[in-house]
């Protein structure tokens, strides 16, 4: 199965949901990315439609923004 | 493991995401209950934190909020 990516900048919503996420789906399918430390990331998040963080792509590419810990603008600062 | 619990409205949004999450967590797993027809679990679903669908309730009890369908006052018209 191709892995899901959470997206994520450290924020306090992003550890609680990135937590929540790690115990309901198998951490072997999930890739985190941190974008405040890998901001070469950024653009590529952004390119599959990530607009907020948490986030989570899909392995068929679809995004689900959980909760909302920070904006893009807010993690490009 | 105790289940987790997916709300949503029958919402395109909702649809989608309760398809996504179907693919990612077990559905073994996962109560999903529709809101638009159980109106009966509304009062349970508030209770728990619920402010919007599609949501999913962790075992822990964690709301997570997917994306965004509809508010909870839409849900009750």
């Amino acid at each position: 199965m191709a892995k899901s990516i959470f997206y994520h900048a450290g924020c306090p919503v992003c550890v609680s949901a990135e937590q929540d996420i790690l115990n309901l789906i198998n951490p072997a399918d999930v890739e985190v990315v941190h974008l405040g430390t890998d901001r070469s990331r950024i653009a590529d998040a952004e390119n599959k439609g990530v607009k907020s963080v948490p986030a989570l792509v899909t392995p068929n590419g679809h995004v689900l923004h959980i909760n909302f810990g920070a904006s893009m603008a807010d993690v490009k600062g």
